[in-house]
């Protein structure tokens, strides 16, 4: 892959799912200008999802609330990254299974031309499955665009 | 989530990817009785990536090349990945897409109860874009099932 | 294009939408041999737009509600031009977005053989995007069949 | 195709749907060790299918309850009928639809080799429709899954 | 269901498949007014197994092939037929697998009302899997549309 | 709609695909900071149309064709064109169907928040069927994005 490890915001976003202290990440990555947030969401419905990630989003200022094409471009990375999670339809109650998920959102520029300016990655790591307890594996999710 | 680092077959499947030194990795995977391998295909076939992941699998004995069942639950697997991925449909070329990915699949049993037997994960982690040079977001997907 | 453009049945469901005066061009079309309904529908639901067009192309004798062949040949009609609206998966507030909806009608016959026989076009034309007034952009759609 | 009659799991879930007598053919199938059960759901609600077919495999001891590996198995031989039933969207009251089905699930195995084990068929046939009396057609689905 | 044995166009065309002797089941059906045909097909490519059946029932007379909306109601027919059998994406080769399956299209009027007029069913029974001997399972697939 | 027909950016680009002169329409949306072009693609072959539309945006300095997040926007507003156009299965010739289309793509800013900058729209407009002349009938698709 041509960009460097330190470039990737793909990378940077799972591993801030999959790191024992996504807070420290987080500070780590505001030194290179990557800015982000997490948080955690469990529902059977997917919209109650995507509006965890936009709400954490804009509370945390990484996209402008009154700007549409910010909203417009974290909306379309969440739901990439819920077919990660949901293989095959973006459907959670409605075909009789729920979630358990962290989600981290980070925006930044992973390309070394700056015209490319700022993009957005979603990722998700969790579980899906039954309605039931220990009835569920593992699911991970990362939507990619610019903004 | 319920089960402990040590038993999520999916994050070791994703950081064997992320990981700088994959081999170190697998060698202590497999003493906590996690059996895997790692490998790279580039196309703009989605069927080449699937025959990749197949026969790498065979040839390390992650699975039994001569039962069905074992096949079938590579190919489910590999395919959940690869929605991820591809996130809406499970095209490549014949959507003017190219991909560059690393793969991992890991066997074991990531449940307390020994009945649930083995399960398999696919992991992908790589680029996907236009088949040009630096025209191309990062991409990752998982596939969990039992064997 | 082989159809010339009066027998094309999809453009003109779609100018209906596009148009100031649907009246009008309803009219205009009628004289022609089309007959057709136009309307608005707003919702959450995708079952509610479904709902809308049926009720409004029986109410309007655009189709025959005894005959189980006409509603099916709509339905079908509907839930296509619903494909261009989502452009992925037919869902509306189960990701997390709402549609404000014009939509038209029209049956006719868009072939010279008069074998050919009737055929339904439902366009639809309006916005898509989050529940929030201004985060949305424009949406279209066109689904043909033969009744 | 290889297998002979006898061994068509596929095969002999949707006679047992279609036979006038499913508690017969229960019986003899039975005799060759394959185990089964039969039952009827309708509904507007995709999820409503779902959980009527796992409850009815609990309860018939098709499937063993505690082991999660087996109601992955036929969680997704389910929704891969429901693929046949739906022919798009795995999706009912949300595109304003609704079926009435006859379900039948068996288990046993159908290949030769024993190291194959079991396998579990989900078959499902009835009608879907719009929620009016008369107005639907027939739909059939069946998912293959190991188990 | 409301509608007798005798109506149920998918069921016959369903049986005409699963029975041993397919040549005596048409010419019984065709006593009750119902027009099929059966034929086979194998191939890794989807659109072989669309053209395998449109030129068996125009050969066979069942649509006339002159006609558009003839054609235009089995197209449709048939791939909602291979939904059942691909169970989520309508790919074969492009995802590494193949088919083997014998066709039936059938023709008639499945319910009371004259003015309902002809219906077609086209059914799809065979096996799906990779592209080694043995390395596959049944996959059944049903298709009704106005005619 | 909450926007002024002037804004709308979607009504322009398929009223340009639908009008007699579309060069004279392309010379007046100029006038209101619009840029666009339009094109024509007959193919079986889904990349041949993003290739297409690709090349035109770019010769003719809609798009910047050294920006990645440029052809990215670009991209995925193709896709979502083509779901309106296929309805389902973004794939031509692999299920036995091939297009005629005609294309456009426009570019400017729909909102009057100078701060939401550039969006682009593609429009798709022509017919889809079966690869025989007149067996087919009209389809329309529409993409809108952030850029």
């Amino acid at each position: 892959m041509a960009l460097s490890n330190e470039r990737r915001i793909g990378r940077h976003a799972i591993m801030l799912l999959l790191s024992d202290d996504s807070e420290q990440e987080l500070a780590t990555l505001k030194q290179s200008n990557w800015n982000g947030c997490t948080g955690k969401v469990g529902s059977m419905e997917a919209h109650k999802v995507v509006a965890a990630i936009e709400t954490a989003a804009k509370k945390n200022g990484i996209i402008q609330p009154n700007i549409y094409r910010e909203t417009h471009a974290l909306y379309h990375a969440i739901i990439e990254a819920l077919h990660g999670v949901t293989r095959g339809q973006v459907q959670l109650g409605s075909v009789h299974r729920t979630v358990g998920l962290s989600f981290a959102v980070l925006r930044g520029n992973p390309y070394e031309n700056e015209l490319e300016g700022d993009w957005i990655a979603v990722s998700l790591y969790g579980t899906i499955g039954a309605p039931v307890k220990g009835s569920e594996h593992e699911a991970i999710g990362l939507g990619i665009n610019h903004i």
